[in-house]
């Protein structure tokens, strides 16, 4: 998510070569510590370090959790004991959870060893997560009220423990760690009376989620209600963290790009492009391509079955292509649209009566404008303009037909597919354009040598 | 983005046939408004302006903001003069211009006509703005200081202006509305000194968006930078307004389905699945496949060409599929991979030579992998189990040989056509499957072809 400044990255290049360090100071303080990792990113790797020391600790270790692992690893593998303890414990504890979780053993043991007691807590509470769970993006660094506080009393707890918090703008009253309500900064701010409790100014309807949710619910939550950050409470109901919109926006492309990239038959995976090596891209391309190479074979049954119909009426074969490329391309855009409405909770295995009758009616459409069309361009294009006489207009008719069919059978599977995958628990963007090309290939060969075989031989 | 609850829809039916009002309201109040709005939708048309008018002023407006168009307008069309004015007065100036922007002429005519002479100019000002641009996606509500005032002053002037604004957290110190810089809500209540002027503690390096820069623009950099919002100038560098992040939230899911809908083949379309009618997605859907089944032209003329030959070697067709839906794959494989980058910022047109390099070694990889198995498929498969004795050991070669050059030349395909787009200006998104299948067939059946005749004719 790089807008990289070339004349940025110009500047700092040229003020190292010449040892200009206050002057490179005076401008890295004043940018965003995405841009700040972005701009070392850039930069010769023996020269990061030293880049990096001339950073405030703060704005230092805001920019650390922004770099990629590589870079990370880099920094940790040149600091000093004492500069690693700074940076680590600078963190948050969602991003010191993440660092850990991308580091080798080796590296991991020398942070461990260089958190504070209670951040080495937090961060192994948080690790026990498993993967992809509200548990496992939460930080546990929020500001907690007692019930029984004024909101005086409120706004100086924020004033005096805030610094360290991800998120000050929504406190959690709590009590023995139950949650018992929310209050925002701006309820304690617009409050009227300073000596109220904050009992009474609190919501008590918590929308809260569970450690186990998985991360995605957490990020649709989050989105749909507009919410700052939301609480995560473990098994026995009891507060542990809370998970805010920033990580909320992250889950959100994340998994998307895993939803893309399963639709378009590939093993999701958590590197972007440039960091995944050619042998990377071929581990998680490799298998749909040879699962649904191999599974090709049953096409190729399909085409030597007729093998001794297609020697008399080879024409017929020119047609191949353009009726697979269409059925998987109807039926693409049918299982493409399911899916996405799937996954953003539009859709449930309910709305499969509507979803299917509402395909069907798309689908006489499509397949009547097709068929008229592909009429249309085999008289003229293909007969006329270049003269393939051997065209007959049953043969015509034949191919048209077979373009309807194959439309309509294309978008039923193409929609039930994906809606049935949902049902038995699978991911429903696996069912996409590629298995479903797969099947409407043979189905629509079949209708087409059928349809050929009755009207033709 | 509705995860429904059926047993509260059930509840607040039964509740109407009882006429409980009191306890309706009561259940109402503690719902968050996109609760509110999904339980309305699920009830009998004539029923939810009875139940609109048992919530309260704020969350009223709150959740008639989160309703679907269709239900806006039939309860803007049961309400009197005075209920619209109550409703339209009490929403956020992005939400107003949303609804202005949704309903027919006569609706909107009757809305301006009730909202008050401020919010009239605001929705105005932001409707004046392109389409998709910073500018018709902002709110003109936020929170503006003066650089001269103190801490504790600020603090009030949140206190007594706050009750409107959008977000009250990032406040923008502006002098004759140039923007100076910003502060937190947090800057504030974290200061030790209440009688410090503003300007010594807010931030004077602010990021900021133009009223025409993309709305997927802002909402990247409100997702890179973690802003809670973002501040809008219009050309002359005056402050006009805020992007906050609930909005960026919902910009990066529309501007991911039209990406997805793209690669599909489709034209994108702003209305959800249910709503959209079949002629609407006969209407997204036909373009493509129209063009893309006449361009198919091409191939049938292809396999025109190699009639005769394919009439003295039938076999050969039998793997036609296999061959382009291989190629297919491995096109869409490499085509949305490199689309999603680009669309995340990860790649850009200067990194071609790298991308174009490591898809070469992935297609390699692939191809070798993809060419053996598809040999061993063929002596085992459908030589000895389907008995296939037409299959020489040539003719195998043939068809693993063109399934390595295929992967190749789909796999080039595939990643330089979308960062040709990118380069010409275009969306990349539409250089995706379809449209790179259709290339691939054609290339993949003249190496088919080129290769068998050379080798078996």
């Amino acid at each position: 998510m790089t807008t990289r400044n070339v004349t940025l990255e110009k500047t700092i290049r040229k003020l190292l070569d010449e040892k200009k360090y206050q002057t490179l100071k005076d401008i890295l303080v004043t940018l965003e510590p995405a841009d700040i990792s972005a701009v070392f990113e850039e930069q010769d790797e023996e020269r990061v370090p030293l880049l990096f020391r001339l950073l405030p600790k703060e704005l230092a270790a805001e920019s650390f959790a922004e770099l990629e692992p590589e870079w990370q690893e880099l920094l940790i593998r040149g600091f000093s004991d004492t500069e690693l303890r700074e940076v680590v414990n600078e963190l948050y504890v969602d991003d010191a959870v993440d660092l850990v979780e991308e580091m080798p053993a080796n590296v991991v043991k020398r942070i461990l060893a260089q958190a504070d007691p209670q951040m080495r807590k937090e961060i192994n509470a948080v690790l026990q997560y498993p993967e992809n769970s509200a548990g496992s993006i939460m930080t546990t660094e929020y500001v907690s009220l007692r019930p029984g506080m004024t909101v005086a009393e409120a706004l100086n707890r924020i004033r005096t423990t805030g610094v360290d918090k991800e998120t000050i703008y929504t406190c959690y009253v709590t009590s023995e760690r139950n949650l018992l309500g929310t209050v925002s900064v701006k309820d304690l701010l617009l409050s009227d009376d300073d000596a109220r409790p904050v009992s009474q100014i609190m919501d008590e309807h918590v929308i809260s989620v569970n450690t186990l949710t998985d991360q995605e619910t957490v990020a649709q939550m989050l989105s749909k209600y507009n919410f700052i950050a939301l609480p995560v409470l473990d098994q026995d109901g009891r507060m542990v963290g809370i998970v805010t919109f920033d990580d909320a926006i992250d889950v959100l492309v994340e998994e998307t790009t895993e939803d893309i990239e399963k639709m378009a038959g590939m093993l999701p995976s958590d590197k972007t492009y440039l960091r995944s090596s050619s042998w990377d891209l071929f581990l998680h391309r490799i298998p749909w391509l040879a699962l649904l190479m191999v599974s090709a074979t049953f096409t190729g049954m399909i085409i030597t079955g007729f093998e001794s119909a297609l020697a008399a009426q080879v024409v017929l074969t020119a047609f191949i292509p353009m009726l697979m490329d269409t059925g998987g391309n109807s039926g693409s855009q049918a299982s493409v649209t399911i899916i996405r409405a799937l996954s953003l909770g539009e859709l449930e295995f309910s709305d499969a009566p509507r979803v299917i009758w509402k395909e069907v009616k798309t689908a006489v459409l499509c397949g009547l404008a097709l068929a008229s069309l592909c009429f249309l361009k085999i008289m003229l294009v293909d007969r006329m303009m270049l003269g393939n006489a051997d065209i007959s207009t049953l043969t015509a008719f034949v191919v048209c037909f077979t373009m309807a069919v194959t439309v309509l059978i294309a978008k039923l599977v193409g929609c039930t597919l994906p809606m049935a995958a949902k049902r038995a628990g699978f991911d429903p963007a696996v069912m996409a354009s590629p298995f479903i090309t797969t099947i409407v290939d043979a189905l629509s060969l079949l209708v087409y040598f059928g349809i050929a075989s009755a009207l033709l031989f």
